[in-house]
């Protein structure tokens, strides 16, 4: 199994003004490749320094990619380490050049004079393209001579450098490009494939319980991972192609998604608003939301999606009774009686909004996201939930702990809320079940 | 100056499963501590690197802090770790265990046989107290023939470890609590303070220019950075003591306030929302948002800072045409004759949602955010603002290249929309002045 280090350039990583990002990506990316990542260094923008960690990373690793220090400032040093750790002249590359120059012409600009430095390369290495910005890499196979002049010691070992850029998107677009395709024909003997089967509505614990058989298995692995108020299953499938990883995988996949049934809600990408919307928009049905301790989480979440003005028409973030009675129709009696946190006033409001916007489903939030407004009966975090559709009602109480924090509460809601939508449209029989009163 | 490195412990980072997030909040509090950190580096969960990289770090830093390694697994190996390369026995600290033991119990658990690793420490290092987990650190003076007997030069130096859990609010409260203070007293000879003064409505080198005498300066240093469609100015004061670092920082902070005038809208943590809703409450007044591209996020924005309920009484995303004609009150003939996305239905829709939520301010975003529903006329990009008030309105038309895509044109637009609110709680007539028609 090929091993590799990934060393980060640049002092602002150093004094904490950004945040690392790259390294988590490419580590990723290598263990998908089935690649062994066995160390991130993070060096300044210092020649002696990085000298220093391209030595060490060379002496104990195969394949070492760098991000950072290709820009066209003195700051930027990685190509400059790079020749004189080698003792290798640089070479200028008159296409790179009238690459970088039509960049700039194309934003109407003229190339600054520093630029220049940017069609530079070591000579013996070769061109990693950067499609959208100035910052080309390289990919550089250093010979057995080379590593010996240097004394990095086993020379008989192939070492292999590949430089990108610090900001991450050109990175990216780099890695997806070149980079990947190449370390993939060199040093993959075999290819790991792995996809994320989201669920919604049940712990980690008591999903890994459910798929206990399948956790044991080596190849495709299981394992369950915990986030946000939802939990994923990973399959992970190893084989020396693409397509039989995911032919092995597919089996173990169907097998889950049968037994969690309307738990899992998606693969990788997919988010509840997501799926809500492609539900809606293949059954032809609209939904309108009156939010109120929400404040416009779910309404802004759903119209996150491209597209989603073929289902959402109208919202309403009502914060004051008024606007609860006025518009949505919550009887006074009910706001005085019950309180505007209550079940009833949730199928009030739910009802309310589905006769204003003329839609097919109504959802109503209403609740206490805090860090002020609880009381001993009604304490931050209680939060009431309904839906009112054409001979459907469901409605359904949460109780957050108040320590969640104003924000976590509202996120949650808001994912209980498209969920409740979500199991409407596949399976009303289970919302009624699920909720209570 | 004294130099330190983090070296961050566990598989989980190389495997790029989570973010290292431990790194940039260390790095930038070392650096306003004065404390100069040269390297991060990055290991898994293995005996023999973790050796390789404390000993690598204690060669050339003065301070080490590492994170994670301190669960009560056997993957857990930190304290082994220290204690095999120093050659020093470990010592079981019977408080420590009472407290692990406390802390299980006062969640009504018993604590697993394994915790009782928790207690153990290397003969020498003291307590770096985890008031919130399981998992204590050590902080460690490496005396001379330590140093020496491990064979990692320069023993005249003083070296100290201090070693933190994974898991970020813990080592964050540790930091604060224990690591900071006994650093600061420690290696500290000054003191670092910066504030960053944020901007709305100006580009960064034409805020750069404004202040171009300020920029040049030594100490304090005012450095611009850009940021999502705003900027800051931050200014950075050493100084023997926080006061007096602060006490430098302020007039310097004075004179860049009272020239950028209302383009400085706060500072550090303030966002345009929180000022917003502190301009809202000191003067009791009310807004109304009615929003159609931006589908529910200002609302959001407005509704995420507490208490915001004084302010906010109803928000509308008015998505449909309908909506737009019904709750609104926008005339067909503007639907009709000028199109939803314009300055006349902007105008219609602020002074619908005022009426409707009988508020001091209402305000209106109507626009196209993409991908879709561009026409060569109405732009994707192309989006209205209006804000109506008793006596006064103003609108704005933006323009945003269709390429900077769905999400990031609803942002802009959001905090366009923010700004304009504030602007006119601030200067009405420079509002009327920088609108558009």
């Amino acid at each position: 199994m090929a091993k590799a280090e990934i060393l980060s350039i640049g002092t602002e990583l150093l004094l904490g003004q950004i945040l690392n990002s790259n390294s988590q990506f490419l580590s990723a990316e290598l263990a998908e490749l089935g690649i062994d990542c066995l160390w991130h260094s993070t060096v300044g923008d210092n020649k002696d320094r990085i000298k220093e960690a391209l030595r060490t990373a060379l002496g104990r690793v195969d394949i070492v990619l760098t991000t950072g220090g290709l820009g066209p400032t003195v700051d930027d040093l990685t190509m400059e380490c790079l020749s004189e750790l080698f003792a290798v002249p640089m070479v200028f590359d008159d296409q790179i050049m009238a690459d970088i120059q039509s960049k700039f012409g194309r934003r109407g600009m003229r190339m600054p004079e520093s630029n220049r430095k940017q069609a530079l390369r070591p000579e013996g290495s070769r061109l990693l393209p950067n499609e959208f910005g100035t910052a080309p890499g390289v990919i550089w196979e250093l010979g057995a001579e080379l590593i010996e002049a240097a004394q990095i010691g086993q020379p008989e070992r192939l070492r292999v450098i590949l430089t990108f850029p610090g900001v991450p998107s050109e990175m990216r677009s780099m890695w997806k490009a070149t980079a990947r395709p190449y370390l993939t024909s060199t040093f993959g003997d075999s290819v790991i494939w792995s996809c994320d089967l989201k669920h919604y509505g049940i712990g980690e614990s008591a999903l890994a319980e459910m798929h206990s058989e399948e956790l044991g298995s080596a190849n495709p692995t299981v394992a369950p991972l915990a986030g946000r108020g939802e939990c994923r299953l990973r399959v992970t499938a190893k084989a020396p192609t693409l397509p039989e990883a995911k032919a092995m995988a597919q089996p173990v996949i169907e097998r889950i998604r049968a037994k969690s049934g309307t738990l899992c809600y998606g693969i990788d990408d997919d988010k509840l608003e997501s799926v809500v919307g492609d539900l809606l928009a293949a059954r032809g049905l609209t939904v309108a939301f009156a939010e109120s301790c929400t404040g416009g989480l779910v309404s802004k979440k759903l119209t996150d999606i491209p597209g989603s003005s073929r289902y959402v028409k109208l919202n309403i973030v009502s914060y004051s009774n008024q606007a609860k009675e006025e518009l949505l129709g919550v009887h006074e009696y009910i706001l005085n009686a019950k309180g505007a946190v209550s079940a009833e006033s949730a199928h009030a409001m739910a009802t309310g909004i589905k006769r204003l916007a003329r839609c097919d489903i109504g959802v109503a939030v209403t609740g206490i996201a805090g860090p002020d407004g609880g009381t001993a009966e009604k304490p931050v975090g209680l939060v009431y939930l309904a839906l009112v559709a054409e001979h459907f009602q469901a409605d359904k109480r949460l109780k957050f702990p108040p320590e969640m924090g104003r924000s976590e509460i509202r996120h949650r809601t808001a994912s209980e809320a498209l969920n409740m939508v979500r199991l409407f449209l596949l399976d009303p029989a289970k919302l009624s079940r699920t909720s209570s009163r």
